[in-house]
């Protein structure tokens, strides 16, 4: 099982664990993060980019490697995906350097296009 | 080993790391972090709620874990965490999911109440 | 006018311009926003300490200023916000003090029960 | 004096001090910070957004506002920063929003495009 | 009044509200904030850099000045405290870059020793 | 094979694969990064204590265990370090505290001079 599977199977797995213990506003927020993201006056590629930088920026693995994978289903090239990281590692400082491996990483093995 | 022990013993384990080099004001830090919970004006349960949430904002797992295991200890319920979750992912959005979805898998297989 | 109805104006004032150029995600967010905090399996005092709490600890005067309010009207004393207080300062470190400094001395002058 | 030409005046005012006593290593800094903003791959009005959202949910009003300044003369219309706006509220969280006030009200005084 | 002379009666004014509603908890951490940067197998000196730097990456501008007034009581010069600006503005990224400029403007009109 | 073993063979591994993807505003970022630890003014073992605690406070283990590295390197006693410790939690707040435990597990076993 490559990561990325191994990434969704964990995550579909503890959102069943979500679901179960969330109320009423947690169910709201949940709706709304998936709505924030749908194409609109910004496309689906730039709304991507901009989770994936925020996440980059925040420093949070999962996040990152979420956005990541759904820059590389919205057509994000390799040389598109790095003026992103430039952007994120110039704002957030080298402290986001750790997590830009990771995800390089695994951008390289399973997500680039070429 | 459950993971709630597993986490216990490495505390402990790495505590006494800690120990041998700890100098005189991380002595007293540490005094410090035993008192601030003890009950007083707010009770034991508010406070582990508080630190529970302010751990969750910032996205620290292990002060998470450490928080909830005493959250349950003092008798919180599903529904009193499930709101203060709500109010860590309103506060510190959606970068906190991932870090609930590991709080609430271990609250679901060790330390939910019913 | 005191500090407090300054800032009551001029929040009421940018809502108004928030309002102007929110989308449906954000109206979303804003009602999740006040729904949060209603009192439910934890009561409104509890969640507001929690709103405070989590605010001290990410260090936002505006979000810390307005929970101290709605502390103040859910009936927290100043023993009880002292502890809230405790808890983000050890949980944050010195670098919440300022902000610390700039709470306590608004809810000494305009909110402190006694 | 509008609010950005204030901005703008002391920012020069400040990066004179700056340059006085800036060594080489900030120099390539700033050198830097410069460059990873001009269209290439993605074009200059997708980075300046990357650049508002990453700066927005690090919570930062100065470089919100140059980089709101920057979305404007790239021909960011007010509806595709609200969608920008969105993805920073929900990622970020609450405590974004005071700096998302101040944003949208020198938005609305001196930017928005209508 | 020079801004250092505000800045020291404001943070003396609001020190005395902190005190009065200070809990015992509260005050033993003030009391290990003044000692943690007493001189010991690291100088005085060394440790304001410290102090300075980790208050640069967590952006608290109140922090900053307060270490930098302490870094110039300790001797650092101009070009000490530009490398450690170096390494803050590196570490932390561009969103540090305006504390920078507030900090080193009042390094230049109040604090540099030459 | 030991921690740091292992931690320098993915990181060379990772760094491999960073190189590959890179553009060129990032490989400026990677020379100012080598550059800024550089002794000049203050010397290499004070630069790598303040990338130690600037990113303690940040709270990035690999970051830290770097940093921690290049401390020992430069000759910094298990004393000074532990002073270096007591600022980082102290600013940085009882959040850090894992980290820490993290980082003196791995200078016990593999980095102290005694």
């Amino acid at each position: 099982m490559s990561k990325i599977e191994e990434f969704n199977k964990e995550r579909a797995d503890y959102n069943e664990v979500l679901a179960k213990y969330a109320n009423r506003q947690q169910k709201t927020f949940y709706g709304l993060d998936a709505k924030t993201y749908e194409g609109g006056a910004l496309n689906k590629k730039t709304k991507e980019l901009l989770g994936f930088t925020s996440s980059l920026v925040l420093r949070c693995d999962d996040c990152i490697l979420y956005h990541l994978i759904e820059c590389a289903k919205s057509g994000v090239t390799s040389e598109e995906l790095s003026e992103a990281v430039s952007i994120g590692m110039l704002v957030g400082g080298s402290i986001t350097i750790p997590h830009i491996r990771r995800a390089m990483k695994i951008w390289d093995e399973e997500l680039a296009p070429e």
